[in-house]
């Protein structure tokens, strides 16, 4: 276990915990959402913007650190922390699921994994041990095992193979074990993750392998993958039934608010998406009574912020027609403007969520976010 | 002349002018720097950090806006003020650059232009009239008069056509008669544009003609475009002798903080360029020692700021390691610092040059740059 680093549940409403998890580098409250800053840096948002919109921790991807501009860089200068200027926590993935996803380009074996990278054609390996080395290199608070991810309707027609999904599982727990002895830094939390697809018998099976491994922290991987919202609501419930309750749980890639909420209401407490900043970009901005497309021309000349109960910069100081414009033509300041707000409308979703976990109401919260999450303005 | 528009020459430095110029959204203090807001923002950067950067008036493009949103739109959310939450003074170009540049797409008589969109094909035409018409729409506190812009190295041997560029100046100026009657706003001031290529005897004749005209202000136009930097001096200088000393003066689309040194040393009071915000965008950075690319190798591990003299927010709180990975890997927030970087050094050099002219020691100032301006760090 690392020093310095642990979660305390304060709350708790049905399976829904409100905590308080610890780091070397400060405190975030769970359940919170880890804006996603792929090369240390959340598209086109400063660190100062993050803070104000509630942000605590961030999420850096390995894989592409590494290969730009290379974790030595990083360390020189800091490390994550003093190199990209947020002070926080910082957690980063594996780069298991960048280099796993590269599919025809990438040769898995046990060892580890074998690909040519993208960047430059040059051949590149990442195993167990690497991706640990990598990432106590860029120092993290939280680093993340390497692991074999499958996408679940991989076989082309939305079925599973479930002899290929039960050993990718079985990997990653080896690679888990790997990744364990290879530890050096006793300031960093290192989480493992739990794989199994869909398949509620694989998850149960994985997440108690794994628990007895004793890590920091503990992830569901491999989902938001092509499965339904029932099967990766029962995955999860399953897996979180075999993780010990004192350690956290981060549900990695997901998703849309809704997802956001059925993993709060599972005991889930970290989450990391793209899809705030994605759809921020395509101008798909999320609001309290549904999502709205800029892009729509009845907006061209509609004076009200994206949404009236906003308190971000751009609800603040414009208005959808002039937002529409920016996005419509390919102006940065648009992009950067949609995605802050949906930002800022994940960041206060989960503090309502931890709010309402305290006031023991979080059903009715979860209710209201599944009645207008189909919804479109 | 406009109500409410007007400048005060509150200083003097040889020909150098310190002054204050008045419009109806506020004053700006002269010799100023305009940041360009082609289609109403300035490249991911907000109104709230341009004002802290110094910015007192921006430039939007006419053209630009005339086909994305629509002067109308504009016009429908509060005008370029509103639209854009830039509540301070606009001055707005009159679209004949752009669209005398489309070249080949372009054709241009008496009456105006008449092109193609590149956006979506269709065929425009802007005429005199049109132009003042759309600017009054955008509700710009400053229009531009549309004039025929010819490249001063335009035969392709780098030499000049005189008889073509007096064509150009002579429609220029019947074209800025047309524009004066068709003026209906009261608010609004309008400069009228001497041009005239490299001939020092054409830019005589051209602003000795475009003075009787009254106008509320005269910019020089056609400049930048393949002349020397002594012709540019000389065409500059020769024409600023018969412009009105009660009347601002405006140097089109130059250029780098020597041309701006240049231009105020002959009595220029406004300048444009895209200069600092296209540079940022590729790394090039202006500091107060030289400039530095900062796709260099040697900054991947330079952890001191651009500048260590800069306030900016990049300055305050980044490394030039960290921002030359930004601009490396294309990530928005890079661009965005930079860009606001080389702005703010352009304010602040402009800032100096009316603090040198309040204390008659602006040809100090003129030496330093000139000194550092081809200097590389």
């Amino acid at each position: 276990m690392a020093t310095g680093f642990g979660i305390e549940i304060l709350a708790r409403d049905g399976l829904a915990r409100r905590g308080r998890l610890s780091t070397p580098h400060g405190a975030a409250d769970t359940p919170t959402f880890m804006p996603v800053a792929t090369f240390g840096a959340v598209r086109g948002i400063s660190a100062a913007e993050l803070a104000e919109a509630g942000a605590q921790i961030l999420l850096s991807n390995t894989y592409h650190l590494h290969e730009r501009p290379g974790e030595e860089t990083v360390a020189a200068l800091g490390g994550l922390h003093g190199f990209t200027g947020w002070s926080g926590p910082w957690l980063t993935d594996s780069g298991g699921f960048q280099v796993t996803s590269l599919a025809d380009r990438a040769r898995i074996d046990e060892d580890g994994v074998t690909f040519a990278s993208p960047l430059d054609g040059a051949r590149r390996t990442l195993t167990p041990e690497s991706a640990i080395r990598i990432q106590e290199a860029l120092g993290s608070d939280i680093a993340m095992v390497l692991d074999e991810c499958i996408p679940i309707a991989a076989d082309g027609a939305g079925r599973t193979d479930t002899r290929a999904m039960e050993r990718a599982m079985q990997r990653t727990l080896r690679w888990a074990e790997r990744s364990q002895k290879a530890r050096q830094s006793r300031s960093q939390a290192v989480f493992a993750i739990v794989q199994g697809g869909a398949s509620e018998q694989l998850r149960h099976q994985s997440a108690e392998a794994t628990a007895q491994l004793d890590f920091d922290g503990y992830a569901h991987g491999g989902l938001g993958l092509g499965e339904s919202r029932e099967e990766r609501r029962a995955a999860v419930a399953t897996a979180n039934g075999s993780l010990p309750e004192d350690r956290p749980r981060y549900l990695m890639g997901l998703g849309r608010p809704i997802d956001l909420l059925d993993g709060v209401s599972a005991g889930i407490d970290l989450f990391d998406c793209v899809v705030p900043t994605r759809n921020g970009r395509h101008g798909l901005v999320f609001t309290s009574e549904g999502t709205l497309s800029l892009r729509n021309a009845r907006f061209a000349r509609d004076d009200r912020p994206i949404d009236p109960a906003c308190r971000c910069p751009a609800c603040r100081h414009h208005s959808r027609g002039y937002l529409r414009h920016l996005i419509k033509t390919g102006e940065a300041l648009g992009s950067r403007f949609t995605a802050l707000h949906n930002l800022t409308y994940y960041l206060n979703l989960l503090r309502r969520a931890r709010n309402a976990i305290e006031s023991g109401c979080f059903q009715a919260l979860h209710r209201e976010i599944e009645e207008i999450s189909e919804r479109r303005l």
